[in-house]
């Protein structure tokens, strides 16, 4: 076949591979080690000491965030070889997970020098080497963006306000992640660069849409990274792979500058946000985002610094065993039992969040229709621009969402109406947790999926991490446990409530997912993102962590 | 002619009518010496000493809000009298100027009896008399909110946020106030409720659309009141009367429980805001909404609590002395020039805002296509309900307009897409104002309108103050000074740039204008609220103000 048979989609992603593939070929020493595509191993992790040096892997394994920093600020390492290191390592996951879209070798290493020719070091990420979502687009020249779109290869773009943040604060961009057709997957599969697989198992999702990011910080080819969310892109991939994510409410930090369709929408919006494996690096990117007041750039942004939140008693915590419309899985059931077992034990008081008045099925269609107020027309002319395809979970988020239409003037207000309805509802039953004796709950504890990472194509429920969207709540998920088949064994004798209940609770096999990570979710009150963090750090103190 | 040859609108206006009268009917003692309709003086406030007793002018005219709030606190007259006062007042307002859809009699009366009940006072707002645009809604039972729309009138309503806010510290509402067709003129007049007219003389307007309170607050039949502003509708008439008005950016005071159109539409939002003969009264309502957490009830709400600002060295204040599409009348720029030239001497820098590359003419555009993105027709479809017929200035702000039309999805996103990129711009240009030896603008100070109170339905340019709507700047209208024949001569030489620079240089009159209200406007970046009102009285102290 030669060039003149591709479809244009075809040649479009041709030239993102070029692009990515040379970028690769920077990589110095090259990789070697690697077994021919069709051997590669279940787990990529197994490859690492086959592949990296011992250096390497002390580099990248042996730190945290803070403790990274707390190096580089020390002058222990290099930042040149910090960054070299991670560089490798990145390198390695993209060819045993395929999760990013460039390595940004050259570009890396040079500011690497630089923040090493300094004579003292500056900045609060001074030399942090950190991961991006190829959507924010990036510093520098020539950068483009495609959001994985045929259409958009080669798209000339420009930074953004996040990314200019964390810039100035001294970081190190090594690598652009991959997301989904359309960024609207809670996998990660794209015709342009096809699919990101689990770091543990290849036959399993990292989740999405922030997929490359979860796979690359699952490889611990980065360990901070920048995704985006709008329906459970941050935290969900997080889960799936096992580290912090964090979804701000929307307007604190800047969207602008983010390539994507349905600039304009306002029905929902999605936010920037950080993935770590610490859960330091949290509070550190909300940090810096505020710091530098994005609201002067952005008219979007409130006016909010960041203002850490300290608890003077235990937290008030509600868990959320279910959601009303689909029952997690054993592990994610046991998750929730084990820490709401230790925050008792710590003090504080632990009660049920009880859903099944509050209609999360309800909002799940309030939400897809928010997503799609023009019933997708805007994805679906884009994709025909290059006739690429439509990928089966695009099907699935527009096509078979019943609620999903293109909306008259009328429709849309309506749509809001309800959406506001919905929210207001949500508020006053949150407002009335309070009781005589006991002040209101300050943040839900729940699962940020059903389960664990399933198989490739199979995440068609978002309710447990959209409710927060639609609501714009603020959330944090965090790792707890492994699947554990001698734990999590299925309840047979389960009757779902309903046919997605049934999808979801079929997919369930313990012996299969053994060793999968299980994380958890803390969600706070809308504009609560400090005392969310706050409740993260309690919680993870009643676990036994720092 | 008998009621059935009535249409159905004049039948539902009669219905509005008679509850208006009935409420005027309860005044006790009533009011005696009123002319015959036709009879009734060019300026109103020349029955006052015909009509009320002394003690109730005493009451209505000698207390700013702190002042009367001091009285009513320290128990030095009772909350009953000073409320009867001011109701009686009202009357009299309503029987000159047309000015509200309702006095509260019995409810004042009774809830001021209460008041006086006390063991001792209670609130903040102990006493006030407190008046409100009638599409606010009410505390109450039986209430009914029409928008001043045929179709609604007497359709139960409820109360809303900030009234309950307000309520809880204690305040008396004495009146609900007129507002014009759709709430959308800047002047008042309605199907239902008539014109309503302005105090100094009928023959003008007292601006809309909050022109009920406008011309209730010029009689001193109210101190303080609650209007809403989406256009100007706080500023516009505050200044035509002479009086303070605020408008917050939006998000900062609750709209839930306001009776109106478009409801989920998010183009473009307005908010309600204090009108007030004092400049405290603007603090004093935003330090009470904001005491109460409106975030907590309603979603749209910023988690921003008031945070008063304080300068601690002076303003720098940009003036803008036209906004480059429509030249102000010589009051308005001999005001600009007193206020300048007062901040001078007082230690501001005091720079010019040149609008000229800013081009607030695509600002209008983009704006009159916000308010109607179903290019009307919510609206029209609720005159039809009752055959109620489109006014003047309703024809003007809605099929006058070039860029209204119904939208699309693809261009209402455009339409939003525009209207956050001229809103980055402006961000952009005010930060700009910064120089290497000197910071950037805190305020601008500029006019409020293009003029004077102009006669009934000749509003036709609100780029003066929708400029801040669209942009979502907070904006504080205050009083400076009056039309000087002597003083303020017309430039006859004068070119307008434009068919509309012609229509309003052809309107100024120093002859016929003499003696009315001239404000000036103060503006604030985007959620500046506090500072605003912080250099609002920087620039009253330097004018030689407390």
């Amino acid at each position: 076949m030669t060039v003149q048979d591709l479809h244009i989609w075809q040649q479009k992603a041709s030239e993102a591979h070029a692009l990515r593939d040379a970028s690769l070929a920077k990589v110095d020493p090259p990789l070697e080690g690697i077994p021919a595509p069709d051997q590669l191993p279940k787990n990529s992790l197994d490859l690492v000491s086959k592949v990296l040096t011992a250096r390497e892997i002390e580099i990248t394994e042996k730190y945290g965030v803070t403790e990274l920093l707390q190096v580089l600020r020390e002058r222990k390492i290099s930042v040149e070889e910090v960054t070299r290191a991670f560089l490798r390592r990145a390198a390695l996951a993209q060819v045993t997970i395929n999760c990013l879209t460039e390595l940004l070798w050259d570009q890396a290493i040079s500011r690497a020098k630089h923040l090493d020719s300094l004579p003292a070091p500056e900045g609060v990420l001074f030399g942090l080497p950190i991961s991006v979502k190829e959507h924010l687009g990036m510093v520098g020249d020539n950068v483009t963006t495609s959001a994985s779109f045929a259409a958009w290869v080669g798209k000339p773009h420009g930074s953004n306000v996040l990314l200019d943040s964390l810039w100035a604060e001294g970081c190190v961009f090594i690598a652009r992640t991959t997301q989904p057709q359309g960024i609207m997957h809670l996998e990660t599969e794209s015709n342009v660069y096809g699919r990101t697989v689990h770091p543990l198992d290849r036959d399993r999702s990292p989740g999405g849409s922030s997929g490359g990011e979860s796979a690359l910080l699952g490889m611990r080819g980065s360990i901070l990274g920048i995704g985006g969310d709008i329906g459970g892109s941050i935290r969900l991939p997080s889960s799936n792979v096992g580290v912090y994510g964090f979804k701000p409410s929307i307007k604190r930090i800047s969207n602008a500058g983010v390539r994507g369709l349905y600039g304009g929408r306002e029905t929902i919006t999605g936010t920037p946000g950080p993935m770590t494996v610490s859960r330091a690096g949290l509070d550190l990117v909300m940090r810096v985002a505020l710091a530098h007041k994005p609201w002067r750039l952005d008219p979007a942004i409130s006016l909010r610094p960041w203002t850490p939140y300290k608890f003077t008693s235990p937290p008030k915590v509600a868990v959320q065993w279910w959601d009303g419309v689909v029952m997690p899985h054993p592990p994610m059931t046991r998750a929730l039992k084990e820490v709401a077992e230790a925050c008792k034990k710590a003090g504080m008081e632990v009660v049920d969040w009880d859903c099944e008045g509050l209609d999360h099925q309800k909002a799940w269609e309030i939400t897809a229709a928010c997503y799609w107020p023009d019933g997708g027309k805007e994805l679906f002319d884009l994709l025909e621009e290059t006739g690429e395809p439509s990928l089966p979970l695009t099907k699935f988020i527009i096509n078979e969402q019943k609620s999903v239409k293109d909306h008259t003037m009328e429709q849309l207000m309506k749509l809001n109406s309800d959406r506001d309805s919905y929210r207001a509802m949500y508020a006053k039953a949150w407002s009335a947790t309070a009781t005589p004796t006991s002040r209101e709950v300050d943040i839900i504890l729940c699962p940020p999926s059903f389960g664990a990472a399933p198989l490739h194509e199979q995440s068609r429920y978002w309710g447990y991490t959209s409710q927060w969207n639609i609501l714009d709540y603020p959330g944090a998920v965090f790792p707890v446990t492994q699947v554990d088949p001698a734990l999590d064994r299925k309840d047979e004798a389960y009757q779902p409530k309903n046919e997605t209940d049934r999808f979801v609770w079929d997919m369930y096999d313990a012996e299969k997912m053994k060793g999968l990570p299980v994380n958890l979710q803390v969600i706070g009150r809308r504009g609560e993102e400090e005392k969310v963090l706050a409740a993260l750090e309690e919680i993870e103190k009643a676990m036994g962590r720092d």
